[in-house]
């Protein structure tokens, strides 16, 4: 079944692939939503629901307000499938969700004017490596496999400063359903966009699902017996 | 009431914007002090406080010990504010604590004479991006919103060494209330710098509240059987 | 009977260091599987397994779908031996693991003709070293200490791309008992890169099992009594 | 009494200033030493260690074996103080522990004639910020306070090779007690220096203790109720 969904994952891209720059990445983001799985347990901005009854949300954005427009960011964690293993598999890859919403007067910002743009770990890993003169651009369509594939087009520009002294993060969203036309511009000073990379590195093995690959020792008493031996680590050698 | 707080937040930022080079991020810091919430979940310095009556506090500051003057560092967690809905939003920005106290003799430092100065997240992306040759300048006024606005005016200064082998990092401090003006120097290595860009990179997401990001997978015999799916991830095809 | 396992892991290296550019660190991994150890706790793929009878394993690899062939990358954890003393030693150490399978079509690949790569943590290393002009290629005998010796021969080389805009990544594996010939190549942008490099260095401190340093202060009503001094900590001063 | 110690703590540093390159850092180190404290939880090598009658070691040294000596490097976690007040105090920071060992014939290391340099802090931001192409010496007395003062001297030397193809890390000791004079060199391709600046980086912070700087909230139905207010981070605006 593993190999059935790979398979289908990959049979009807042609609609991803001429419409974004960086297609493999975005592609495989928005494919996976397609997929069906009998469990789903999403952790995203879930803190620590061990017991599975608390699902807290945390709400810790990174945000940025300027003369016409505010942007905020914050990351947005994958969902695993529980396969019948017992096991988990990614389901959903997790995302920086950048939000921009516009001035409606000096310092008055509009919330319910909001347009996002959810960063895949590869435009995560192509704005973290950006140099200081170097510029890239994002192009997504959220109704892509929907009937209104088309309809909505949004495409992220960073844009270096000439001097090197920050950048200008832009959203336009050309919304043919609703006639509406949005442009946000946001200039990002250098010390504003070293916090972006520093925290988009360190929330990119996060929204990979990476965070989950961390030692974990048997600890206390019921631990004193000599354990059975298990071998779980499949390896190169093993083939 | 979201939308209220956003507003209210950016309607009287003029004493700060006149004062602050990087106005935008000082001032989201120094404002959301203004906000006031019913319940407030103070983190800043505790630890593993997870049964909620355990307020460790940890002392654990890099110091810097030099002719004139010492300098430490520490990072202070923000504070969040559980809401209604019993999640929880960062209320007030963690800070990367500098403490400067002077020397009073040969290998003597007086604590009682210390100055501090808090970092917001911005600054400490400008910290950590400094170039070899590269220089910066903050400004604080610790009396911002209060009526002895402008009376304390602080400078943090961060300048290269013209020969590239490290940073004179100064704080001056002019208080027109004590008629008080104080000026520390502490010449820091690359080697010293070094690791406070190391651990400021470190600790720059944990006062942003993003290690609270980290995936939860459910464990143990009472997650055998099939949980029913849990969609809290929004994303930017939700809209 | 530790330094007899140094030596012994040491006294037949000739077979590897013929064969690996990168013979110490590869030679380390591999050898190390010949030790004999009474417990063993792998810990590779497990997450949270703190109660010692949940194993989960979690599948979260970062993929490259490209023309002819796809490549995945995700993390093993080393294995701990549990010491007669109740400490613990790594074992086996971690790897990240390469995937390579092919297209087989039009956007249609071939799990089953999979080839694997396990990079070592100095590989890991060489790889997240890389400048956009550099190339490096790393050679692996999966039968090295067998009676198949030198009948299988795996080979994968990072080539950076002229214009700097990305690298090739290709695996050649060459097994003369199966008389086969397997060759992928993948062309990587620099933002895959980028991902590939930060979710590398992210995992190395983890397949090094060096997560396990991290501090850990009681809490709770039982620590309220003063405590027996311990001094665990080793120094250079106590020889 | 906290001021009485830091006078206390720099009142006789004239022998170490005489002897380090890196004089304040390491000073610091072996002078908090002296400092008696009551109690004292070292969490040096221990994991998990919540319920305070387990302390497990682990041991995962990065292992470079080369021609004519071994070495490996491997975090020391800091010992805590316990405060009257029921908080930690740093008192004794981590280190990352050096050990080389000669090679004693072919492929053979001789565990038994080991020498140890223990990195501080600093000496880590060093390492961690050399270029390809530069050089550091450290210096260490490890009977610096006692009456063996000036007996022993250990100099740590990291030299780039000319080409930059890697480094030599080299350790002298010279012990005018027992008359013997060591002396290891073990040169590190660029991709095993990539492995320790990876891996130091990461280790920094916990070795500073700044790991426990880690935001947790209250979860789980004993927090349904609203808590009292804490008020806990001390802000430059506190004085």
């Amino acid at each position: 079944m593993l190999k059935l969904s790979r398979l289908l994952l990959h049979s009807s891209r042609d609609p991803l692939s001429r419409k974004s720059l960086f297609g493999e990445a975005t592609g495989d983001f928005k494919l996976l939503r397609g997929i069906t799985t009998q469990t789903v347990m999403s952790s995203a901005m879930q803190s620590s629901a061990r017991d599975g009854n608390s699902a807290v949300k945390i709400f810790a954005p990174y945000s940025i307000y300027k003369g016409k427009a505010a942007l905020s960011a914050d990351p947005r964690l994958p969902t695993f499938s529980k396969l019948g293993s017992g096991d988990y598999r990614v389901e959903r890859r997790g995302v920086i969700m950048l939000t921009f919403w516009p001035a409606i007067g000096e310092r008055k910002y509009d919330w319910d004017k909001r347009q996002v743009f959810a960063l895949s770990a590869t435009e995560v890993g192509s704005l973290i490596s950006l140099g200081s003169k170097d510029s890239c651009e994002f192009f997504h369509d959220p109704s892509m496999l929907s009937s209104n594939a088309g309809q909505v087009r949004k495409s992220l520009s960073i844009k270096a400063h000439v001097d090197g002294s920050g950048y200008f993060i832009s959203l336009s969203v050309v919304n043919n359903i609703l006639k509406t036309n949005d442009r946000f511009v946001v200039p990002v000073t250098t010390a504003e966009f070293a916090v972006m990379r520093t925290a988009f590195t360190f929330a990119l093995p996060h929204i990979m699902g990476w965070d989950q690959f961390t030692n974990q020792l048997p600890h206390g008493a019921n631990q004193s017996s000599p354990k059975a031996v298990h071998e779980l680590q499949s390896s190169e050698w093993d083939r």
